[in-house]
């Protein structure tokens, strides 16, 4: 019996969390759930990503996460959701989601492993818009909990749905690498106002050739980079690369993003000498 | 052994629900407990009924839900709370809350089955104000908790205090059905910004004898009701019954209590050609 | 087998306490684990000790209080921090900290029974800077986790460092008792806005010699103690004990800290009639 983790936009303050978790106690009372955090911010897929991505490779080889952050699907500007759920596996991680983007952007495209869940609503939704769909339909509760569910108890990927590679696809910001430079910005400002970059070690490390960096961003530059955040005293600015391998900027136990200005997708710099 | 559910406004910032679940614990180690929220704003029985009715059902009947909010009971304005607790039963599930006019509003009166809690601190209130309470009661551990372990446990509702119709009402806010109109009001602002009002699935279907509705509020009018809140293209007015059957005013991927300027008794119309 | 409690300021928005939680289940998976809050103010010493303190003792003897706030241990203005951690027995129950003070403060000095930490990371850094870190080290998943395992799966205090008496100090705010007067300050404010002081009960029941008791505070005097917050009708401001013997300001159901213009460190006076 796999681990079954929650990543949602719930928030702490409805019943959505809590009618979640009765759905998945009548569908598999002995299904282990545990929760990532109910915390992310309404319908933010980039938020979603990242915290996942930071975390799901610290629970056990075969755990099934259910995300659940606009649970209907992709809404391009000006045109409304076509929903779609999927179930996909990725570095021996299951995977359940609906089509938004968000399986794209943690895989860097479309995952090793995926399907269209044909679930009682898919069968209803069965070649028809969003308009004919039932119109009771809970996309978490009647589509993803189900297979979310299914894959804990150790059921087969392929028994959910057919095999697809029609996924709506949304890119990660590239770094851009130069000779003397690397150029990345902010995916991520976490609660305690650290601005977490998709500035990766081994970029960093490709283009420095021994040299020593400079952090720039907004007005400031850091000339060194420290070993983690306490390294400064409290209240300097400090940058450094988190567990997983992002440089961060941040202030010691201050709230870096409010007293530096910098927000999500600000631009980072990190510059060596010619 | 049933489940115990928890409601309460302490919040996420304190020890309170910590406190409250090591008393439980001690209590009833082997007894279930699942969190609905403790985010519950502060005092707001409102809030505390919107999320409870919400959700209660879709734990298994013989759920126990215990509700933490204004644990002293009901503070009438200018005149301070008569200390008293109670056990209901209502639809087969059970419910431990203090006479803050919560039950009442839940069940839409008195529910079927009522029993005054005779705790030990009910003991040691008999017949006394509340300046004669023990001065370290503490309502919710040493009341609410020990009746709601006791129901999870498989006591019987008549074993925890003697039967009583007497409870402080509060009265739910009531539709206004029209030859061709209902009007209600907003009751809930979910964390989304999402406006959940008091009109039913059912009283706009006796109301418009197949005529088509428009949805009526402050300046705005929209004159389709949807499937669901991802049916219009993001940043749009979405009007939709939720999966409780309530008539919802959301903007797809907004927040739109802030962008309508609709909050908590906010006026809403549906109104059908004459 | 113990139980393990968790009392951070990883917020509810990240992914930070899944990563814990996902590592105890990695250390030990039969561990039963249970969140005091990880909505601690960012780096907040006070607002830790202060909900340490209000629930430790509800847990069973011998349970196991992990705390990570500040993990890389206190860093006093203008310096780094030094890097240390600790294990310590104190009233019966086991706690495992950066040494950044939070220890001192619950304790009023050093722990009865005190060990210095030497896990994986402590070994790496023997003898060295912060700068000698291992640059991937993070003290909560890599120091604090294995103590606290080791100590709720029944490992042996000493097994896990050797004693030290060398700790940051902090020192709890003092009372002043004066013949016909206690002043105290405000050492937390709730998240109902309720104004908790470090003025005890028995403090007062010192100086009082029986005579009635009038609080100061701001612009304000209430000249009774109340039972309870509930005790004065709703609006009103009530001095109350709370169950942990800590004098209390309040509004009922209102945000006394808000309208009474009280925050953490207000000063509140106790006085008597000469």
């Amino acid at each position: 019996m796999g681990i079954l983790t929650l990543l949602t936009d719930f928030g702490y303050h409805d019943h959505y969390v809590a009618a979640l978790k009765a759905r998945l106690l009548h569908l598999g009372p002995s299904v282990p759930v545990m929760d990532i955090t109910h915390g992310i911010e309404p319908y933010n897929i980039a938020h979603a990503v990242h915290v996942l991505r930071s975390v799901f490779r610290d629970f056990p080889l075969g755990t099934t996460h259910l995300i659940a952050v606009s649970d209907y699907g992709a809404s391009p500007a000006g045109a409304v959701a076509t929903p779609a759920w999927h179930a996909a596996k990725y570095e021996g991680h299951y995977f359940v989601a609906a089509d938004n983007g968000l399986l794209a952007l943690l895989c860097d495209g479309v995952p090793e492993k995926l399907v269209r869940l044909h679930a009682e609503a898919q069968a209803a939704a069965s070649g028809a818009s969003q308009q004919r769909l039932p119109p009771t339909l809970n996309p978490t509760r009647d589509v993803l909990a189900p297979a979310a569910v299914r894959l804990a108890q150790g059921k087969a990927l392929a028994s959910l749905g057919p095999p697809t590679a029609e996924l709506y696809l949304l890119t990660n910001r590239q770094l851009r690498l130069q000779d003397n430079r690397v150029t990345g910005h902010v995916v991520h400002v976490d609660h305690y106002g650290n601005l977490i970059t998709n500035i990766s070690r081994a970029a960093v490390d490709v283009v420095s050739r021994g040299r020593p960096a400079t952090v720039h961003f907004g007005r400031e530059q850091v000339r060194e980079l420290r070993p983690h955040v306490a390294a400064v005293p409290p209240g300097e600015i400090v940058c450094t690369f988190n567990p997983q391998g992002n440089l961060c900027v941040a202030i010691n136990q201050g709230n870096g993003s409010e007293l530096l200005g910098l927000y999500f997708d600000s631009q980072v710099d990190v510059r060596f000498v010619e």
